[in-house]
C-alpha cells in the first residue's frame, strides 16, 4: 500500500490548558462504575454519533515521527500544522498521540483525514468499551485497551487507550494527559528500539504490551492489601468495616477479571488474523503479550481463592466470638447461680419454734449449729472446684 | 427481488380506543413472570394455531414511507387503505407498526398479504418467545426482541417487539401503543438518518438496536436500586424485608441475563448470515450491537456479584445483632449474678446466739462489726470493677 | 422406499382388563426414582434381551389408518386383525398405538414385522431411558420422550413414549393406557390437520412436541407449588418441615432439568440430520420444538434460582427467631437481675446495734430512714426506666 | 489380516494359590484412595518399566477357545501349554483371562507373544489408570475399565480391568481371583450369545458392557444409603456422625463421577474410530453402551443434589436445635426471673418502726397487711400466666 | 537437518561457589507467591530484555555428551571449552545443563550460540512462566515445566525448567543448584535406557516426564496432610488456627492446579504438533505423559473436595461446640433458677402478727409448721428431679 495521504487541514483554534478533575467515585460494595457505565450509555441514537462526555479534557496533539535513523518529537497546538507536517513525511513512522476529547470539530477532521469508521470513533468517545480489535480497509486495526490503576479508595479505576493504525502512523486516542506508555516513547528516544525498526503495527503492540504489563502493579497492590487485610483478621477484631473491606477487593477482582478476560480475548483474535493484517513475526510478539494476558488471569484467579478463604476466616472468627461470649456468660452463670441457690436457702425465714413454744428441730437445724456458717462456706467452695473442674476439663477456661 | 405485492385488501372495522392495563404482578422473590408463562403455553394446538391472549390491545396500524428523499407518517384507521397506499407505492421504503393483537381476522390478513410463517405469527402473539432470528423465503427475516422495563414493583418487565423484513417494507408488532421506539421514527422524521438510504434491514438493525440500548437504562435502575440497598444495610438494621428485597433485585437480573443472552446469541447468528441475507455493510452495525450485548452481559454479572456482597454483608449483620445482644446479656448477668450471690450470701439466718445463749463467733461475725456493711460495699465495687476492666480489656465495651 | 410390508401375523389372545397400579414412592429429598432405576438396571445380559418389568400393562392394540381423505380409528384385540389390515392398505399412513408390554410374544412379533432394532426394543421396555433419536435403516428414526407430570406428592412422575417411524406408519409404545396424546389424535379427527397431509415424521414430530408442550403445566404447578412456600415463609413460621418441601422442590426442579435436557438434545440432533431422514420442511417445525425445550431449560433455571431465594429467605428467618428468643432472654434478664441484686442487698442482715448495745449507723443506715421502702423503689423504676430507654434505643422493644 | 502368531513359548512355574488380601482403607471424608494413588506413582523410571506392586496375586491363566459351533474352557498352571494350544487353532477365537499380576517373566512373555506395546503393559501393572482406549498395530485396541464395587465401609471400591485385542484373541488382564464377568462367560457357554458368532472386538465390548452394567448395583447401594442417612436426619438427632456419614457418601460420588466420566470419553473415543477398527455394525453396541454411561453420570449428578439436600436439613438441624434449647432457657428465665425479684423485694429488712420507736407507715407497709401474703401469692401467679400468653401466643410452647 | 554449529566462543570466567538462599515465604492464607510474581513482573521493557533477578545463583556448566554407545559427563568451568568439545563432536548428541542465571553475558552468548530467541530467553529469566511450548526455526521445541515440592512450611514450592532442542542438542535452564533430574541423568549413565537410541526430543520428554512425576509425591504429600487435619479435627478441638491450616492446603492445592492444567495445554499442544517437529514414535510417549497430566489433575480435583468436607466438618463442629455450652448454661439456670425463687419467697418478711396482737394465719403459715422445711426440700427435690426427666428425654444430658 502506498503512503497514506489525509484529505483536508483547516486551521484550530488554540488549545486551553484547564485540566477538569473526575469526581472520585464513592468505593464501596456496590459496583457504582458498571451503573456510572450503564447510566451513561446513550440511548437511541444513530450510530456513529459522537458526543463529548461532560468533563472531558481539551485536547493537546503529539507528534512521534522516526525511521530506522530519524527521530523528532513535539506537541502541535495547531492540528493543521500536525497534518502538514505530517503529509510532507510520508517516508516517515508517526505516531499522533491525542490526549483530551473535548473538540468535537477536531476529532470530526481527523476522523476524515485518516479515515476512521465513525462507529469506531464512537467507541473512542463512549464511556466505556471493552478491550477490543477490528480490522477495517482491509488491512488497518482499531485496538482499544483499558489501562488500570489501584487507587487509593481501593477502587480499579480503567482508562481507555485507543489505536489506529494506518500504513505509515498510528493514532492514540485517551482522555487523559497523564498515562503509563512513557516508557515506550522512551524506548523510541533511545534509538536501540526494535519499534524504529518494524512497522506501525508494532508500535500498537508495544502499546499494547505496555497497557497490559501495567496489569501486574495493580495486581501487585491489590494483593498486598489482601496480605494487610489477612493480618487484619488474624490480629484484630472482626467487624462489619473489614467485611465490607473484603467485599470491596472481591468486587476489585471481578472487575479485574472483566477488564483482563476481552483483552486476552483481542490478541487471540490478532493471532489468528491473516498474515497481510498482522505478519507473522509480530505475531511472535503478541504471543508473548498473550502468555502475560492468561498469567493476568491466573494471579485473578489466586486472589478470588484468597478473598474467598478471607471470607470464611472472617465468618469462623464472628462465629467463634460469640462462642466465646457464650462461654464467659455460662461460666459465670454456672458456678454462681447454684451457689445464690444456697445462700438464698438460709436466707428462709422457717421458725425453730412452735407455736407452742417448743423447739422444732426439724425446721433448718444448719442456722443454730455452731458450725454452721463455716461448714456452709465449705460447700460453696466445694461447689465452685467441682465446676471450674468440670470446666477445665471441657477446655472452657484455657484460650480455646 | 422486485417489489412485493400483497394480495388482498378488505374493508376493516374502525378502531376503539380503550386500553385495558395489565394486572401488575405481585412482586416477590418467587418468579411469577415465568410461572405465567408456563400457565398461558399452548398445549397440544396444531403448530402455527393463532390465539389473541386475553387483555390484547385492539390493533392500531402505522404507516411510515420514506425514501432518499420522501417522508410520510400516518395513522390508518382501516387495513385496505393502508394496503392500497402500500401497493400502490412500490419505489418506497414502508414500516407497517402494528400496535395491539385484538384482532384476528386483521392478523391472518397480514400474514398472508405479505407472506409471513404461519410459525412466526403464532410466535409474534404467543405470550414469551425468547429473542430469536429466523431467516425465511432465502433472504427475509424474521426478528424478535425483548423490550425491557424496570417498574415501581422492582419487577423487570418485558414486552415482545416482533420484526419481519421485506424486500421494501417492515412489518413491526407489538402489544403497546406506548414503546421506546420513538427515537428511530424521530431519526426517519430528521431526515439525516442512514435509515433512509439504506434497505429495510438497517431499519430492523435500528429498531434492534434501540431496543438493546434500552437495557442499560433498565440495569442502571437495578445499579442505583443496589447502591440503596446497601445503603440500608450500613445504616438501618437487617431485616426480613430488606432480605427480599436483596433477592427479588437478584431475581431481576437473573431474569435480565436471560433476556440479553439470547439477544447477544441472535446477533451472533446474523453476523454469521451469508451476504444476501444481511449484507456485509449492515453487519458493521450489528458488531457494534454484539458489542453492546455483551457489555449488558458484563453489567449484569456485575451486579450479580455486587448482590451476593450484599448478601454476604446482610448475613453477616444479622450475626453481627445477636453477637450484640448476647454480649449485653453477657455482660449484666455476669456483673450482677456474683453481686447476687454475696448480698445472697449474707441474708441468710445463721444464729450467733447458740442454743446455750452463748455467743457463736464463728457464725456470720462479719454482720455484727461495726465495718461490716461498708465493707461490703467495698466488696461489690471492687467485684464490679474488675469485671469492667475484663470486659474493657475484651473490646465488649467499646462499639464492636 | 416403496410400502413397507410387514413378514408374519400369528393370533394373540383376547386382552384382560386389569390395570396393576404402580406403588406411589415416597416423596423426600433423596432421589428414590433415581435409586430405583438405577435397582432395575439388568446387569450382565446379552444386549437386545427383551424383559417384561413386573407391573406391566396388558397391552391394548389401537390403529389410527388415515390418508388426505380418509380416517378411521379402532382398538384390536386380535393383533393378526391389525397386521392384515395394515398390509390391505399400504396406500394409508397408520399409527399403530401400543399401550401396555406384558406379553412378550406381541412385542417379538413386532419386532420382527416391523424390523425394529432388538437394541431399540431393549429401549423400550426398559426402565428408563433419556430422551433419545437414533437413524436405522437409513432414513427410519427410533425417538423416545419422556412425558412428566407433577404428582400430589410433589414428585415429578415421568413416563416414556417410544416412537419408531417407517415409510408408511408410526409406532408409539407406552405402558400407560392413559396419556397426553389426545389433542394429537384429535387434531388427525378433525381433518384440518397438516399431520394428514404429511409423511409419517410429522405424526412423530406432532407426538413428540405435545409431550414437549405438557412440560410448561408441570412447570406451572410447580412454580404454583414455589409461591405456595414462599407465602408460607413469609407468614407461618420455618420449620423443618418445610424445609424439607423447599428441598422436595428442588430435586423436582433438577429432574426436571434431567428430563428436559435430552430432549433439546434429541431435537438438536434431528435439525442435524440429512434431507432423507427429515426434509427441510419438517425441520422448521422441530425448530420451534427446539425453542420450546430451550425455553422449558429457561423455566427451569428461573425455578432454581427460586428455590435457592426460597433457601435463604429460610435461613435467615431461622436466624432471626433465634434473634428474637434471646433478645426476650435479654430484656428480661438484663432489667430483672439488677433489680435482684438491688433488693437482696436490704435482705442482708447487717447488725444495726453493735455488741455493746450501741447504734452502729454504719450497718445500713438506710433500713431504719422513714423514707427508706419509697425511695428505694424510685431507685428501682429509674433503673427499669433506664434500661428500657436503652433498649429502645437498640430498636429491641419495637418488632425487629 | 491373517491369524496371529505368538513368537515364543518357554515352560512357567506352577502357580501357587496363596491369596494376600489388601487392607481395607479406612474410611473417613479424606480421599486416602487418591492420596495411595499418588503415593504409589513411581517417579522417574523410564517409561514401560513393569514393576509388581506388593501384594499382587500369583497369576492364574484361563482359556477360553470358542467359535460358532466350538467352546472349550480351561485352566492352564503352564503357560506354553496354553501359548500351544493357542498357536495350534488358528481358526479359533479365544479368551485369555490372566488373573494376578505376580510374575514378571510370565507378563514379559504375554508382551511379546502377543505384542503388547511396554508402554501399555506399564498401564495394565500400575496402581490406576483411568478408563481408556488406545489403537496400536492400526488396528488392536488397548482398553482399560474400571469394576467398581460398593464396600461395608462404604467406600467405593474401584479394580482394574485391562483388555488386548488380536485378530483372534482377547487378552484380559486383572489383579483378582474373583471378577464380575461371570454373566459374559455363561453367555458364551450358553452357545445362543452373538459373541460367539462375531469379532474378538466383540468379545472386548461385552466385558467393557459388563463392567459399565456394574456400576448401576454400585449406584443403587450408594442410592440406598442415602435414604438410610435421610431417614436418621429425620427421626435420629443430628451428630457429627452423622455429617461425618455424609460426606463420606459425597466423597464416592465424587469418586464415581471420576471413574464414570472417563469411560464415556472412552467410549465416545471408540464411537469416533474408523470403521477398519471397529466395525459400524459393532458401534451400534458401543452407542448403546455410551446411553449407559451417560445415565450412570445423570444417576451420580442426582445423587450429588441428594448429598447437598441433607447437608441442607443437617445444618437447619443443628440450628433448628440450638433454637430449642435457647427457648427453654428463655422461657424458664423470663417466668422466674422477675418472680426471684418480686420475693427478694419483700425480703429485705426495711424497718416499721423509727428509732424514735413510732410506726412508719411508709416502710413496707404490705409486709403488716392481713391479706399480704395471699394477694403476692396472686400477683405471682398473675405474672407466670401473662407470661405463658405471651409465649403460647410467640409459639414457643407448641412443638415449633 | 544438519549439524548445529554455534557461532562464537569467547573465554568466560571462573565461577564462584556461593549460595544465596532465597527468603522463604510466609505461609498463609493469602497467596503471596503470587503477588510477588505481580510484583517482579517488568513493566514497559522492550521485549526481550533480559534482566537478571536479584539473588540468582553464579551459573555452572554441565555436560552430557552421548551417542548409542558413548557417554561422557563432565562440569565446565570455562563456557568456551564447553563450546569447543561441542562443536568438535558434532556426531554425538549433547545435553547441555545450566544452573543459575547470574551471568548475564554468558546467557546472552548461549542465545546466540545456539539461536535461542531473545523473548524465549526473556521467559527462562523471568520470574515465573507458566508451563509451555513453542516451536521454533520450524522444528526446534522451546519448553517450560514448573518443578514442584512441597515445602515444611505447607507451601508448594515451584522452580522453572526451560527447555530448548536443537539438532543434536538439549539445553535446560534452572535456576538451581538441586534438582529432581537425576533420575534421567542415571538412566542415560546406565546405557539401557532408549534416550541413548532416540533424538533429542526423547531426552526433553524424558525430562517432561520426570518433572511431572515429581507431581505426585507433593500431591500425596498434601493427602497425607489432610489426612493429618481430618484426624485434629476428629480427636481435637476447632480453633482458628486449625482452619486457617485448612484453607492453607486449599490456596496450595488451587496452586497445584494453577500448575498442572498448563501442563496439561502444553503436552496436548506437542500431541497436535506435525510429524516434522515431533515424530509420530515420540508422540506415543507424550502421550502417555499426558494420561498422568490428567490424573495429576484428578487427583487434585479429589483433593479439593476432601477440603470442602473439611470445612464443612469444621464449621458444624463450630457450632456443636456453642450448642454445647448453651446446653450447660440451660440446664443449670433451668434447675436453679425455679429454686431460688422458691427459696426466695420463704425468705419474705410477711409478718404472722397483726398490728392488733393476734396471729395472721394467712401470711406464710407454712413457715410455722413443724414439717414446713423438710416438705420444702422434698419439693425442690422434686423439682430438680422433673428437669433432669425432662432433660434426660430430650437427650441432653447424654453426650449428645
Amino acid at each position: 500500500m502506498t503512503a497514506f495521504t489525509p484529505t483536508s487541514s483547516p486551521d484550530l483554534p488554540p488549545v486551553p490548558t484547564v485540566e477538569p478533575e473526575p469526581a472520585p467515585l464513592h468505593a464501596g460494595v456496590s459496583d457504582r462504575a458498571a451503573t456510572q457505565q450503564a447510566r451513561e450509555q446513550q440511548v437511541g441514537q444513530r450510530p456513529g454519533t459522537l458526543t463529548i462526555r461532560e468533563g472531558s479534557l481539551v485536547p493537546r496533539l503529539f507528534l512521534i515521527s522516526y525511521s530506522d535513523s530519524f527521530f523528532q518529537e513535539s506537541e502541535y497546538r495547531n492540528y493543521d500544522d500536525l497534518l502538514a507536517y505530517f503529509q510532507a513525511n510520508p517516508q516517515l513512522k508517526h505516531w499522533i498521540d491525542v490526549r483530551g476529547y473535548n473538540d468535537l470539530g477536531l476529532l470530526q477532521r481527523l476522523m476524515q483525514d485518516f479515515r476512521i469508521h465513525a462507529l469506531h470513533m464512537e467507541d473512542v468517545l463512549g464511556d466505556y468499551q471493552r478491550a477490543k480489535v477490528d480490522v477495517f480497509d482491509d488491512n488497518r486495526l482499531f485496538l482499544v485497551s483499558r489501562m488500570t490503576d489501584f487507587t487509593s479508595l481501593l477502587e480499579i479505576d480503567d482508562d481507555q487507550l485507543s489505536l489506529v493504525t494506518g500504513p505509515n502512523f498510528v493514532i492514540s486516542f485517551q482522555d487523559d494527559y497523564e498515562d503509563c506508555l512513557d516508557s515506550v516513547r522512551n524506548r523510541l528516544r533511545s534509538g536501540f528500539s526494535l519499534i524504529r525498526h518494524k512497522s506501525p503495527v508494532y508500535l500498537a503492540y508495544a502499546l499494547t504490551d505496555v497497557v497490559l504489563d501495567h496489569y501486574y502493579p495493580t495486581m501487585a497492590a491489590i494483593g498486598d492489601y489482601i496480605e494487610v487485610l489477612e493480618d487484619r483478621i488474624f490480629n484484630g477484631r472482626p467487624n462489619r468495616h473489614l467485611l465490607s473491606r473484603i467485599l470491596q477487593i472481591k468486587k476489585d477482582i471481578v472487575r479485574f477479571r472483566r477488564l483482563v478476560y476481552p483483552e486476552r480475548e483481542k490478541i487471540a483474535e490478532i493471532l489468528r488474523m491473516p498474515d497481510n493484517v498482522v505478519s507473522e513475526e509480530i505475531k511472535v510478539y503478541f504471543k508473548d503479550c498473550y502468555d502475560h494476558a492468561i498469567q493476568a488471569m491466573d494471579l485473578a484467579e489466586s486472589y478470588r481463592e484468597s478473598i474467598s478463604s478471607l471470607m470464611d476466616l472472617f465468618l469462623s472468627d464472628q462465629s467463634n466470638r460469640m462462642n466465646e461470649v457464650m462461654k464467659v456468660l455460662t461460666i459465670i452463670s454456672s458456678i454462681f447461680i447454684p451457689l445464690s441457690f444456697v445462700v438464698g436457702l438460709y436466707g428462709m425465714n422457717f421458725q425453730r419454734e412452735n407455736p407452742d413454744g417448743t423447739v422444732n428441730h426439724l425446721n433448718m437445724p444448719e442456722l443454730y449449729e455452731p458450725w454452721g456458717y463455716p461448714a456452709l462456706l465449705g460447700l460453696l467452695a466445694l461447689i465452685v472446684c467441682g465446676q471450674l473442674v468440670y470446666f477445665y476439663r471441657k477446655g472452657w477456661l484455657t484460650n480455646r
